[in-house]
């Protein structure tokens, strides 16, 4: 059985998951049609990057990431940075004839995120961008629903993500509120996901939206020091300006006709994870609700009139994917989950030739909707994607 | 004991409903502040008219609404016609100095709306709407909740008003798939149920809105006769092209810099009445869904941060008006009970000298937001609702 | 059309609701077979029977009963009076050969029901017990598919009907507490309705029991003065044992095979109406949560494997009776709703020879499997139900 | 740091799920107080042996278990083997000094149970059980606020453990289905997860039980070979009689006099995971629905009566345990990951002196109160748990 040696950069909460999903690739899914092996993590910090390295159980660290491009013998590069590094490290990764699994949102803007797509095409390697949402299997499911008719044309397409992670006021600055770092708020992080829906769903580019940003807590006191989701605030007493948005309302047209609006907040108290869609067809409906992670809801226009309604399923092991985990059904399959069937997927397209999903492009047609939504919250206008040069 | 006396025009649906609460209103409330005395029915189909007076309990019937307006004796008139008539038989009521209870929407456009607004309060008399689904006593409790700053600063609403009762394209064609007569569709018919959660709950006019209005199904049989939600198909095999809109998104700022969004639908197959709200503050929220009818959820950011969470809040006889049919709570209050509530408002208004609520005035701002939603669509932009001339 | 008047018996809360029911009636069903008068209403407080009379509208009162039994123009009488003078006010009518609408429990042990329902059927009249939570029309779709075989042969029930009105120990003493009066507690009050569930929905006699009772508030304060719900509790500072039972836990083995437990409680704190069922069966199941109120839930094992589950069914117009108030599914009917159609059914029966449903009888081995859980709890061991004499 | 050699037995699902939350732990727990190290794995299929220890990361792998017991470098015997070998594989381990993690049902009667707690006591090991469902955080948060007296003095409990993975009769007949391999069916497999949330809640030993045991489908194909969950039916066309119960359901009185019941089936058609309790108090209730995975429901008769209501409680960081995985609430924790926090006790017992939980004495109180059950069934009566000798 052959290797697959990884390269991962970043030591955070995404380093340690895909590090977790890797280690358990192997006993899901037989170590096949590859193993991974974790063989080096960088990570700025030299002393996270040691530490971790233990933990996570890769064989060498560095606090360099370019050893890792350097490095002939890495497979596939991990890419868990803040996001205004993944252009780098990814395209250093690509002209090394590497293959790249990079978290979402691929980048801050769509031009770096097409010819990121088109750097690694040209370069013929794969690619994968972490949008694990659609990796459960309730979502293939929907998938295949939608795509063999059974709920007729699409329609209309409602989504959400609310959250309430920065909703108290004290929480403190971090980089997702500092546009220089981060590019936008809500709408490129989660807006990233709520497309990914989307798109996972129905094949119709979006076309035109119309967006609007909000920024709902205009300043938070200084942290310690800059983390993650971390929620300390520090001692300083000081008060920084937040300039990146925490609510985003979107509505949208497909190519194909397909309207709808989603909505996403990371301040939306008392909603954890508000998150889900519901699509309209001419023939019936699907739809998801996060609180429910291993359902799907299916409505079909047949049958006796007075029995219809939205029937629920409940994930279970007739899903090859699920059954690597589970013998029976509804026993809750979660986040971690998830995230090793996404690296099956990718170890299935480095190894197995099967095609990678999602990758590079699907992620840059992501983030030129993302830009121009924030386009159209700009001019107050509804926007064409095509406005967004690439 | 005192008596107001009823002249009640359109004996459809509506027609029936009223009738249904004066006569449930002595029971519930005693006949307090004053019995109502059914006293006149008037449908231009005068068989109609014979009939339903006999079964609703009338003294008379007419087929000509003019004699209600005409008989000195009558104090209300109550209108429940085709949204076409509100106008004409209410300014001929206010002219002959009756009270006026008329059924949403109120008319069809904002002009009219504030004509007849302004016409009753010169007049000085009673108007109220029948926005029933704000009678719930659960918005009583959730417009306290929010009056009383119980989530602080209101900043995000999310309405949803999604049925499917025109979702089959085999349900033939209506007066609401009739521009001419309907004016428009749901943004008109169910945006006013929307606008009217949205203005119960917080007292900040909408400003701003941008609307996407969507025909789905652009041709339906032509019916047998004309009738309300009717579902049988006429046998001509003839098809009538639609002109008003099935589905409605909109996005909406207010003046207090509320911002959010809402979706009306009556072609979402599957939603029979994916009915509900959710409100967020500053320090807290309320949500509601039509499918938990008698409950309200609430969350405070407030008390040990690990066990916050919404709390589903269920109706009880803590209310007077539930108490006035259930002595326990969550028994099932339903639709034809927030009806007599919303009449028992009306008598208190007359006989009580209690405010009015809601009035001419309110839905007439109410309609103004919907024009400004149909200028929004028509033109493709944000648009002002102080655009909308009145 | 012809008319049937109505001798009407207890002024309280069902009282008051059956009387709304009545006059519903000709607006909802057209008065067909045929419309009933409210002729005469008594209580036993002249004072109540009086103000009563005129806010239900009766044509007259009377602090007597017996002047209703004597009246020959009378052709229904409807008991609405604290169990224990239900025989003595059912058996005067029956013997009188009018017909008897009387509120559940039909009495407090199986003797009296049974002798109650021989009378009947020996006069010949027809007789209905407001066992009004199966009217729900959804009910009589759960009790059509089961009958049709939908789910196969049922073998497995689960039934709850939890809440919590005398949750709080400073609710005062009432009739309900005192075994004197009520017979027992939740297990005759609220069994009542566990067991119409279940006997509505498969045609099997319950053979065998076990059951725990358990009074979880011993004492509670004397009452100002005794009343149905009332939760006031008096100013004497006295208080009074309890000996009826708050929570009955009941196990049950059918005629037929089938098997299933039940809990009802009056004191589940937080429990406002926790009811509903769950009846699995060999191919399927159906099952009802009454905070759902409209909806039912339907499994079959059958079709595509991956994409079974259980179907939210909303109740809509294609049920005759749902549509007599509403043109639409799902709009939000109600407990006084069914009432109307409980008082619609008795109707049909009296005037229109349809099988008066449920009956005398119905009621009568519901109360003999009640008496056999009494028997059960008391002696801690499984009861047959042909052990209680009849 | 140092590390614990562990020696696991079994390489089914529950072997794998074990393997894969020991590989996971020194990434969530930073390998803190000690880092598990696969040493050998054993089957007694030598052939899945051999392939399991590669795909699971066990450096070694054996046909024998005994080798494991034989071997002094072994800190920890993982038992994951059908329920009929617990007993001598933990009585060999304990023998040797070895502490033990063991699946549940610890074993097929109480004494044998007891037997094992008792030795492993004598021999002051460590032991632990694999009653995953309690190590959900929001399960420790139940614990702790029952405990802290926050919903009064519990009252009443209700547990159910429906399934169908079993519910189609064309499911091949497998040790699940055998008395002399299983010991019983649901009562013993479903059961022991019942009474632990039981437990779990509450520190009240259960004393009288009644019981009925149920087989609802007698017979079942053959199979091609025996496994744990397989549903592919053998090619013999032979049936075979089943003789373990299919459905149990439990009455129940603790010596705190906490009364309440509980359901547990395998053949619920439809119901793919129906988990849940609810715990009712003196002053409040908690309530847990396993589709809610990560949810608590906690309800205080405390605050303004009318905006009381149950409070849906999401997990999220403010507990360690969860914080280990994930940064933000509501993220999807699942089994899995449960099962990670398990084996992290293990580890926090064995390394690091904190008390283990559960260990043999807990499951063999538990297979105390089941073998009652069995009793209760089969004499048709109450019976009291310390009828069962140990």
């Amino acid at each position: 059985m052959s290797e697959l040696k990884i390269g991962l950069v970043g030591a955070g909460w995404m380093g340690k998951t895909h590090a977790m999903s890797y280690r358990a690739q192997s006993l899901a899914f037989g170590g096949k049609p590859a193993t991974p092996v974790l063989e080096v993590l960088a990570d700025v910090n030299d002393e996270i990057a040691s530490r971790a390295a233990r933990e996570f159980g890769f064989n060498r660290h560095t606090a360099d990431w370019r050893e890792i491009i350097d490095d002939p013998t890495i497979d596939i590069v991990d890419v868990n940075t803040p996001n205004d590094l993944h252009f780098d490290i990814a395209m250093a990764a690509v002209a090394a004839g590497k293959h790249v699994y990079c978290e979402k949102p691929l980048t801050n803007d769509a031009k770096t995120a097409f010819t990121m797509a088109e750097a690694a095409e040209k370069a013929g390697v794969v690619t994968m961008v972490g949008f694990n949402y659609i990796k459960n299997p309730v979502q293939s499911l929907a998938r295949r629903l939608v795509a063999d008719g059974e709920i007729g044309e699409p329609n209309y397409y409602r989504g959400s993500f609310s959250a309430d992670f920065l909703g108290r006021p004290d929480i403190p600055f971090s980089w997702r509120n500092d546009k220089a770092k981060a590019g936008s708020g809500v709408i490129g992080d989660i807006g990233a996901h709520c497309f990914a829906y989307l798109n996972h769903l129905v094949d119709q580019p979006v076309e035109e939206v119309v967006c609007d940003l909000k920024i709902v807590i205009p300043e938070r006191p200084a942290p310690a020091e800059h983390g993650g989701f971390s929620q300390d605030a520090g001692a300083t007493g000081q008060m920084v300006q937040v300039d990146t948005d925490d609510v985003a309302t979107v509505m949208f047209k497909t190519a194909g006709g397909l309207t709808g609006h989603m909505e996403m907040s990371r301040v939306s108290l008392g909603k954890r994870m508000d998150v889900g869609y519901e699509l309209t067809g001419t023939e019936g409906g699907v739809r998801y609700f996060y609180d429910n992670i291993n359902s799907l809801q299916v409505y079909k226009e047949d049958g006796a009139q007075d029995t219809r309604g939205f029937k629920h399923v409940v994930m279970g092991p007739t899903d090859p994917r699920y059954a690597a985990f589970y013998p029976v059904p509804g026993i809750g399959a979660g986040y971690n989950d998830f995230k090793v069937m996404e690296v099956q997927d990718l170890i299935e397209a480095v190894a197995g030739g099967k095609p990678a999903y999602p990758d590079f492009r699907f992620a840059a047609e992501i983030q030129r909707v993302i830009d121009a939504c924030i386009l159209s919250d700009a001019e107050r206008r509804w926007a064409r994607v095509d406005e967004i040069a690439i």
